[in-house]
């Protein structure tokens, strides 16, 4: 029989019905002949009070309690969902991380799995039970509860998969799938059928948070077959899996964007060697993420404009960081700018096909959109645009691409 | 260093406030120089509120997923604790049940301690840390999280103490110590100082309900010495201990009182061999506890009165147990009186000593209050007389055996 792991996010079991909602759900892919394991979430909002808690306590508080008190929250879900199939006559038992055991490292609080001893596992699922098992923790060598860090369960879920050699981990969460691009914005957004791991991480990247990045990474890794799909609409989602498993592949998949972005650019930088290092070292140490980076060298060769991406929260400490570098790389001036927006452009089929560059570049001069900065990865384009052409852009892509629904 | 073990319950521990101030009294039992381990019980209300999920998603629960929900309320409490004594610079660590191991039987639900193994305990107390150990909690046979039954933080306290070897257990509560009887009815009571573990489990076994009578007998049994203190106030309790600890014992020790009985009498039973077996035998199949018993041999010698006690709660149910017995039993008529109540005299000076009911008799029949029933035992002497006068007994009582605070 077909082993299949089924994950459940808070909101999904967010109180006791929809706790009934998801057994009846398990118990459908039951019947349907599945060999079942299912990772649940805590309630949603009951991770938010304990984290609270410990806060309160003690605002530096021990990693290794923080574990063991959030990990609670998945605890209660786990008895209430096994109750809740045994209600429905369906056999199933209750797994803690430490019960089944899912080993990890010794980082409390953003845990990485190490590994999942089956055994125990095979034989309550040998035996017709739905194994019920907390996402989100696990034990680490010294034998204390471990957590994986917020939205860690859908790591585990797949992490899970991969362990039991399921066929599949379906993902239920409040999104029906994974879509072109944000629905909300453009109407003519489709949901994909398929879509492949590396895409999926590109779009995850560049803020399309419908997993979690490791999750994906993990699933790309161990090549598990990972369903995203709604706990509320009984329909197929969106399947993430290898290049091969999809015939018929679109040189683009999606479009995301990033309104989490805020520009630099330092005017009348003298062009020599190490000036990279003297911008960019201060950042890092005072741990700002830079995303984008550009230099233009300038007509008379002798200084530059060097232009960067950092996250929106960090502009005002990367001033500061720049301001000490002023005197040292006699740089002329420095313009900030917020208000900015990252669109990317993501398809696999972009490998072997040239031109998807340019079309991006057309369309958005068609609209009199002005780019900022542009970056490439192997599968993806990204470009910087000023934050109010957020929408138009989207739509005109998307359309640009053939991606709107018919 | 002597070893103390600490016992805190759910109001003591009821938010962050409170066990911040927990980990206040736990630091100055660690400043006095004493190696400690404390035992919690979930923040109260947080174990209503699981109990309540598990009924909403399963009336007919399985007691194992059971065990698994309402396990987690401890396990806050220990995490919340050990960072609130690290906040205040105490080197602390938590338990759960089945990282010390506290080993149970397999009755999920009301589970019974079998072993604790304190070498992992013994290490970090040596290390110099606090035990923050999870009451009412430990792992059954089968690898899988038990629990004890409502109350059993207090048993997992004095067990834990036994398995340490501890000096003492320190019980702390929301009462100052066990008194001579209730202070909410005679203003004249008394904090005793100490009291004998057989005179506590009479206490407990009618009405006083200081400790869980469980606890007092596995600390009877493993010569724990208990004290029962106050969460809130800085002052000594009552210690409860062997005999031997207690240099000026008094003949009684306390005066308990419980509501919580209902008398129902058979008139003209035919007095032949088995009718006492033809009354309790099918009371006892329907579970219904039977607490005192006289019968009276009437003046023909042919007919005879059975009066019995039982729960104010079953009162209805055993009517109906003994209306079935009626053609076979062929007893003339049945009185039920609900509003009784049983008084009892408690001391192991009785023992030794006589004249102590002689002194009850007489003054009840000063204060014209008529005796039902009289039961005894060993170390306490209990009468059944009606409701309305438990005041003026207990008061009258109180004064007569000299336990009257000046």
């Amino acid at each position: 029989m077909a082993r299949i792991v089924m994950k459940f996010g808070g909101t999904s079991v967010g109180d006791v019905e929809r706790i009934k909602n998801v057994a009846r759900r398990v118990a459908a892919e039951v019947e349907s002949g599945s060999t079942v394991a299912v990772v649940v979430s805590a309630m949603s909002g009951a991770t938010n009070q304990l984290v609270e808690w410990c806060r309160q306590v003690a605002p530096l508080y021990d990693n290794r309690e923080y574990d063991t008190v959030v990990a609670t929250g998945e605890q209660v879900t786990i008895g209430l969902l096994a109750m809740a199939l045994q209600e429905i006559g369906v056999k199933a038992r209750s797994w803690c991380g430490w019960q089944v055991p899912v080993r990890t490292d010794e980082v409390h609080g953003k845990a990485r799995i190490t590994a999942i001893d089956t055994e125990a596992l095979d034989q309550s699922l040998a035996a017709g039970e739905v194994a019920v098992v907390a996402g989100f923790q696990g034990i680490g060598p010294d034998g204390r509860i471990t957590t994986l860090g917020r939205g860690g369960s859908d790591t585990s879920a797949v992490a899970l998969a991969a362990a039991l050699g399921a066929e599949r981990c379906d993902i239920y969460t409040d999104v029906d799938g994974v879509y072109t691009t944000d629905p909300r914005i453009v109407a003519k957004a489709r949901k994909l059928d398929r879509i492949t791991y590396e895409e999926m991480l590109e779009l995850a990247s560049v803020g399309a948070k419908v997993l979690q990045t490791r999750s994906v990474e993990m699933a790309m890794k161990h090549r598990v077959r990972v369903q995203v799909l709604s706990s509320f609409v009984d329909a197929p989602g969106t399947l993430v899996c290898d290049e091969d498993e999809i015939v018929e592949q679109e040189l683009v998949s999606g479009i995301a964007y990033s309104r989490d972005e805020a520009k630099i650019t330092l005017v009348g930088v003298p062009d020599r060697p190490g000036v990279a290092a003297g911008i960019f070292g201060p950042l890092a140490e005072a741990a700002i993420n830079v995303d984008m980076i550009v230099q233009n060298v300038s007509e008379d060769g002798r200084s530059t404009d060097v232009t960067f991406t950092v996250g929106k929260a960090d502009l005002e400490r990367a001033r500061q960081v720049m301001d000490k570098t002023r005197e040292k790389l006699d740089w002329g001036g420095l313009e900030a700018d917020p208000a900015v927006v990252k669109i990317s452009v993501v398809g696999v089929g972009m490998r072997s096909h040239a031109g998807i560059a340019q079309k991006m570049f057309q369309t958005l001069a068609a609209e009199n959109i002005n780019i900022r900065l542009i970056s490439t990865s192997e599968i993806k384009i990204s470009v910087l645009i000023d934050e109010k052409y957020t929408e138009l852009a989207l739509r005109a892509l998307h359309s640009a691409y053939g991606l709107d629904a018919v």
